[in-house]
């Protein structure tokens, strides 16, 4: 993985934080909309976790594929991510 | 909290083994579009999670609402909501 | 409609020149990374247009519902309105 | 650009018409949530366009760069509109 590692590693425990908290917000039947809230805000999280992934992805496995065809295997597989983003 | 608790229990719980599984390929140095791949799976599953409990706050909450002041503060709120939802 | 008429024309007609200009890139086989940001600005002038017009659609249509009937239905309109958002 | 030209064309052209008839639900305050679904509707025509531009600008520019210095300029520019997408 071409991110930076402690960055990405504290994103996501940060991630599980708040899931745990909206686990404990359901099992106490808090409001609907403060969950939802915290709902959105841990997937804005994993949003920016993945654009983090993308943007080293594309600057180093991308940008340094030696090969055609491994520049073509790459063009590949970030068409089918790119087709799950825009679905 | 007007969804079924149990389901959305079992999504969070989900959820969060998934999020588990990445930490866990960070940590391995996994390939990038794979660790993408699964962090998108997990948004996916929130935004299933959070589609549950605004249809069940709205069948719930918003429809109940005794009082037109109680209306307008749930209108309100889902006026806040959707602006999150679409920015 | 609930929402400011003349500011919901005046955007619309805005995305519209914008899409006419679009087609002109296309037809004079312009660069496709300057036609995709193109295509995503007028994406998200459609986003406002809809952000207007469900907000003033709960402000009025949903709010002053007089009957649990009429309720009722406004509110199974917008989970399919959610549903489709959120997909 | 990469894409089919003609494909692209007719694409746009619906979303053109689509929002020709928005306008005039607007102007005949036809019901919001009608509109509103118009308005997703072309949205998601959009979407679909941005896709097409996007996967054969990767198969072609990106792919048959043949510096390294023109591969990073793609790189850039993709980051860049990913931003964009992942907002």
């Amino acid at each position: 993985m071409m991110a930076d590692k402690n960055k990405t590693l504290r994103l996501l425990k940060t991630a599980r934080g708040q899931l745990d908290g909206i686990l404990k917000m359901v099992e106490e039947d808090r409001y609907c909309i403060d969950i939802s809230q915290q709902v959105m805000a841990t997937e804005a999280l994993l949003n920016r976790v993945n654009r983090e992934i993308l943007t080293a992805h594309l600057r180093g496995c991308v940008q340094q594929a030696a090969t055609a065809e491994d520049r073509g295997e790459k063009v590949e597989e970030l068409i089918a991510t790119l087709d799950k983003i825009l679905k």
